[in-house]
């Protein structure tokens, strides 16, 4: 069913026209006003002195400076803000098989930091905050559902990291269920297959970050059988499936194990606290906390009004960056697998020192002299035969404001030495699964170009 | 040659009976003098003005307070001393095939806090600064070895945690290699099968902390092929090699995976940093942190002296436990197969919030009214014929004065009901393993039951 789903476009609710109109049409509907304004103006949040910035009730998320040492990379040694939420939060796919194909309900949903207000999300997105209703407000929509799932009925269920370098340690529960009843549709919420979905985010921030961390955890080799589903398929379809089940690897899991270890062992990572106000490098305002040499990213203070059938209207800190980023996956056959070419990266919020990351994770613009990233150059002179994903995606417009990243991932030509830098290695699909499932190991930016993979 | 090596306890080199006189002579040989002494007189250690406990060197470890918050368990807010020690080290067994069979280096190792002195300990033990030489001393023997070593001659390379309600995020490198050339075997050096280090394991505080982690990693399993090797066994090894090999389980690894997700998400772990001096129901004097109630642990200061052919002579703090523990692992066969009954238990001191433990892991002194732990009287009162493992083991005495836990296996009558609390689960040796192979899955405690399992 799952299979069907990726490989099924025709939709007899919702044709992927009708999803992309549906998503126009909301975005013209809605009007969202994201107003910059003074800390000290946003309405139920504070400043403490140390500078840091905190929700009222002491929930939500908070902005926080830390203090970094590494002995990783060329810099040991600095302070930053980051974003701090101790909390696990629910991304969350309900899921129904209709006529043998598995549908997802999906949500236009409208976040502040969204470049364009309305994309496609899970069905839940709710931190911990809002399901206990801190608010006092209602309960989010279908989280009955998940809360009250039974084992048989959780096709995926994960604790996934966020992005390392802007939060802090920051976890969400990436969960896909499927239910038999039937299931209200509300408004803002559609079925559309998988393939539709993958369909759709080929296109430019039309399937927001949450909706791609969920579904890069779905196996899709775990749901074909050798003998159907594979016909559909084009070659490239079936080479990822083949990466996928095959035993044949360049590198074992055991080494790769091995590796990992040692890199974990080899670099330390001691993250406390510090002051806002004592960050070298780092300045704050009345309405920013920033850098004179305008690098990395800006904190800012914003009023959201959102005006549609109804008026909504709140106030809070989003991460504004200072450039677009880059995060890009070579792969290569190898003996006739695909293989994907990963690095290890430590990020100052990683839960766990290193994560699994593409094979280029960086920002865009020029700032690199002679110092840039490893295969920076390659994946950016790609001739066009060579790309298989690329897309402009953004981060979560919730904490992130207009933050984009271009997705991409380049196939190798057949002379890209296997040989690799120390940090860098060769996994199979299958291998980047069987570190999936468990906490930790790949970091969200390749997981959304995993969720990327279009089997069609 | 690993399953050999289990199977075989006649050793041409060392036979048991020489190992354990030697250990014994050791013991004799040596005097270890352990004498408790003020804070402000431990040489090169200092207190800060928060009450921590400090090498001057800024190494090493260090005793600091913490605050810790969670929503699990009954007591919901509060502040303990905790080992801080946020690097790495090695825990490294080196392993050589002669004859057919794999031999284990191993190390007659006095430390300052074991009962008896000298415990059967690995290859290599050692701190990041051991080996990046604050001492300016020599270098750790035989870490040459473990840091060249090559992918192919690593059998297991894994970071494991240490005790959570102790060590803040303590995790070390729990790594076994094998050598092809001759290795000079230096005094206090003595090559052992795994058989016979199995054998010993049943003996009290013979074997060390250290050893026991890095044995619990290797799979036996991977190196049986089914036509060889069962024919030695008896049958609770061949149950055993059937528990890691089966297919056939009574829940599900992605049913596991969700129930630790669900987990994980449900309770949240606030640690931060509190000075020593503010935390209620602890004292420090000149001579200890403790809590007037007598419970839990201390910190003490020791001045040890080490006689032997030479004086050794160093100061350090301590954690001395105000009572012995007990982890015990109920096991039951479930459709014929070995089922290990595991809870998830979160200790303020664990990377990830919650790790699987052992069925019970508690105190064992008469503390529980009728608040015991689950199982707790089933483990303790059960009749001869169902104990597979009861020894007193000791956890690392580079740390610990005279921590001993008993180890306890049981196994559980038919009637035992497959019915679980929430926090408790079914899993084979299969199961376990899977999860045991990725870092800071199974906590200390339970990683050193499954090392005692005799297959033999």
């Amino acid at each position: 069913m799952i299979i069907k789903s990726l490989l099924t476009k025709e939709n007899p609710f919702n044709s992927t026209e009708d999803i992309r109109r549906w998503i126009q049409q909301r975005n013209q509907e809605v009007t969202v006003d994201v107003e910059q304004i003074p800390f000290s103006e946003m309405k139920m949040w504070h400043s403490e002195t140390d500078g840091s910035i905190h929700h009222d009730t002491g929930r939500f998320f908070s902005i926080v400076g830390i203090d970094v040492k590494t002995d990783y990379g060329l810099n040991n040694h600095w302070r930053q803000p980051i974003i701090n939420q101790p909390e696990v939060g629910y991304l969350g796919i309900l899921t129904k098989i209709i006529d043998g194909v598995l549908y997802c309900l999906m949500q236009a949903k409208i976040e502040p930091g969204n470049v364009n207000c309305v994309q496609i999300s899970p069905t839940l997105q709710a931190t911990k905050s809002n399901y206990s209703r801190v608010h006092s407000g209602k309960s989010p929509n279908y989280l009955e559902y998940f809360v009250n799932a039974k084992p048989e009925n959780i096709i995926l269920d994960q604790l996934q990291s966020e992005q390392g370098a802007r939060f802090l340690r920051k976890r969400n529960r990436n969960i896909i269920i499927k239910v038999d009843e039937d299931v209200p549709v509300l408004e803002d919420f559609r079925w559309m297959t998988l393939g539709q979905i993958k369909e759709l985010m080929c296109e430019d921030n039309m399937v927001n970050m949450d909706t791609r961390t969920v579904l890069s955890g779905l196996k899709i080799s775990d749901y074909v059988t050798p003998l159907d589903g594979l016909n559909g398929m084009s070659e490239f379809g079936r080479g990822l499936i083949l990466s996928s089940i095959s035993n044949h690897n360049y590198i074992s899991t055991r080494d790769h194990l091995s590796w990992l270890t040692a890199l974990k062992a080899k670099y330390d990572l001691w993250v406390s606290h510090c002051p806002i106000k004592e960050m070298p490098g780092w300045v704050k305002t009345d309405s920013e906390i920033s850098r004179p040499d305008g690098k990395y990213f800006k904190i800012i203070g914003v009023n959201v009004t959102i005006s549609n059938r109804e008026v909504a209207s709140w106030c809070q800190p989003l991460v504004q960056p200072m450039q677009q980023g880059l995060c890009a996956f070579i792969i290569k056959k190898i003996d006739g697998v695909y293989h994907f070419l990963l690095q290890a990266k430590l990020e100052c919020g990683n839960f766990d020192v290193m994560e699994l990351a593409p094979t280029v994770q960086s920002l865009t613009d020029k700032v690199y002299g002679n110092d840039k990233p490893e295969f920076y150059d390659y994946v950016l002179n790609a001739r066009p035969e060579q790309v298989v994903v690329d897309a402009i995606q953004s981060e979560e417009g919730g904490r992130f404001y207009h933050e984009q990243n271009r997705n991409l991932i380049i196939e190798a030509d057949d002379d890209f030495p296997l040989e690799l830098p120390p940090r860098y290695t060769w996994m199979t699909l299958r291998q980047i699964y069987k570190f999936l499932r468990f906490n930790n190991y790949l970091n969200i930016q390749a997981r959304s170009l995993i969720s990327a993979l279009n089997y069609k």
